[in-house]
């Protein structure tokens, strides 16, 4: 399990074991365009996007801002040049505070409910690699743009732990049953050209500009459908998922939690972080 | 909105607004082919076959016939050169009696129960274009055949309206579930070619003649199958859709009636046939 | 019914119709490779592999055995030249004691759950024929690698009968849900090269050493994986289908009881019994 974490590496700067105070500098910048509408939301946690209860929090609340704010679209991108999301940030699970580990699980259930089920439509410009959460957060928008020679996927197993259901649910929404059973199980990390040719990802970008751009342009094909009749059929159409977490939100907690503090895990999670650290100190 | 509308107007002539009574003509032509057992139902109420309640029951009793006498296999098809169905008939929602509307609603759920879950195969000639109503129709067959340069699709959100959960389910049990989600909430039209190729329709044909005989083909497969068996199976397939309906029934058709006595939607409606009636005047 | 039947005559010998007894030799022959540490499980009831209650016992026993010794991947096979296995044995069903029929079929849900929800990784190379129980088999594996020119499917309709539900979920837990309405309604019998098209089997191999050889090297991509957390995905995916069933266990037995004990079935497995008596004289 180890050797394949750190084949991760070379990719996934070790720096992100330095996290940044939130007060520092906005981990989420919210831009809107003012002749479109479409509001870009850039995650800005340097150096990839660890999705700390911090982060999450930001996300959370652009999303609320947005909904608040009738937004017409949105585009979910990132500031680094190299990954969009490297996931959760394995130091919210090391020697957790139990009340912030049970915060920092609700806080990703919130921003999951409040992606997968917005009313405005969304797309991912996905411009640098997308492990685990960064994966899931992709899978929570309509539509993904991705740039070419970076990796994505939900690779929980090659982590030794296991995507809960509803990022199991979000995969099986977009890709075929039999491919996410193969991806699931074997955690498999596509390139941006195999995540194309199975439909993890809609369409390739040449840069994070063009991503951008082609994002830009799925949101335009929503201009002139009633925003209502579109959030109502999004949302019946993801209602079943929806449902099955909101109903499932204490006992998923707890499952994590219980997860999380078991010894093994700690103990994994020690000889993970170790040997970022070595890796970084070189 | 209104737009996107209107420019389906070319193809689906205006003089829909003008319907026939149920007692001048026949609203729905059963013939059965004495020497395959095979029936051809086609929907005959010109110009656009628009679904109101009269076009609706003569559907759902030919149904009913055909089952009555152990019906072989089912070919649907239009007697229109260019419109398989244009869909709902606007006017039975535009300044609606209320009891006509539930009855029009209820009768809309009976044809989707009796064609979707059928004993018999059933196969879809659509020798014209087949917009949501339309669509739903065809998508309820086991088999799609499908004239060149028409368009089908279940387009609601276009319409600024919301396919019900089992307008839905039964494309989901079509396409895969990437293109569904996509294809309802853009309210996309696809051309022939296009439902070709992803599913929406199983075969193209050069012309009506050609569509009936590949439907004929497609039930001649059935032929030394047991049709207990084969019921049976299909049945067991589709249980799960028919049961959501059955346990919402009501609820559905008060959702249905809410939805379209909203002020909204009926200065909507209003616009729309005025519209259509300026179109016409032309 | 019969005439289709008989068509699959000159492939599946007819000597079939002679049981042998179970203590005459192993109906299941189990090698574990020292080096790999995975089993291979060959199915070994000659002539053709059909599945009585002895030959269910032996694998049910056999997947115990491999749980309990923490296997860490599994591949099914056969020993015969031509047949991976026939399906359920007919004579089973023809003038059944009702006791045994009772727990031929607990004993083939027992299976069901120990394959389709085993916690190691299975393989099917599937070197001759797989029709009806023989496809189940290998669909309950999560990776099937096939000999080229043989057919398989759940072609039950095409014998009179119906697929159990939970034959249908496996189907519909591999290949399209528009193609397993097809296969299923049709009960159609694809050759290894249509398999290998719609997503059935996930690769052709030249001869069985191929397809032996094509099964560990899947088995192989979990080798860095953890298996607790592989085998938790896998059965979190999988759970809804198996809780489905574990709900449903005694009533699915009824059926199947009821269903085998018409007197409209049991002429037909005699005609059909006849006919293979007829075939094997000549």
């Amino acid at each position: 399990m180890l050797r394949s974490l750190l084949t991760l590496l070379p990719k996934i700067s070790p720096s992100g074991l330095r996290p940044c105070s939130s007060s520092a500098q906005k981990l989420v910048l919210t831009e809107v365009d003012d002749k479109t509408g479409y509001a870009t939301v850039t995650l800005n946690r340097p150096p990839v996007n660890s999705l700390n209860l911090e982060l999450l929090k930001g996300i959370s609340e652009s999303l609320d801002d947005l909904q608040n704010n009738k937004c017409r679209g949105m585009i979910l991108t990132s500031s680094s040049k190299t990954v969009f999301s490297a996931g959760l940030d394995i130091l919210e699970m090391y020697k957790p505070n139990p009340d912030r580990l049970k915060e920092f699980w609700s806080t990703l259930q919130d921003v999951w409910f409040k992606l997968y089920g917005s009313p405005f439509p969304t797309a991912a410009a996905i411009n640098g690699h997308a492990p685990a959460g960064g994966c899931l957060l992709s899978l929570c928008c309509e539509y993904r743009i991705m740039c070419p020679n970076y990796t994505i996927g939900l690779n929980e197993t090659q982590l030794g732990i296991v995507a809960p259901t509803w990022f199991q649910a979000s995969l099986r929404n977009t890709i075929s049953r039999r491919d996410a059973e193969l991806a699931l199980t074997l955690g498999t990390l596509f390139t941006s050209e195999q995540a194309l040719k199975i439909g993890l990802v809609d369409e390739l970008a040449n840069n994070k500009e063009d991503a951008l751009a082609k994002a830009t342009a799925f949101l335009e094909k929503f201009k002139k459908i009633s925003p209502q009749a579109r959030s109502m059929t999004k949302q019946a159409l993801r209602s079943k998922e929806i449902m099955e977490l909101e109903d499932n939100r204490s006992q998923d907690i707890d499952l994590f939690v219980y997860a999380v503090t078991q010894p093994k895990v700690q103990q994994s999670l020690e000889l993970y972080l170790e040997a970022l650290k070595k890796k970084a100190a070189k």
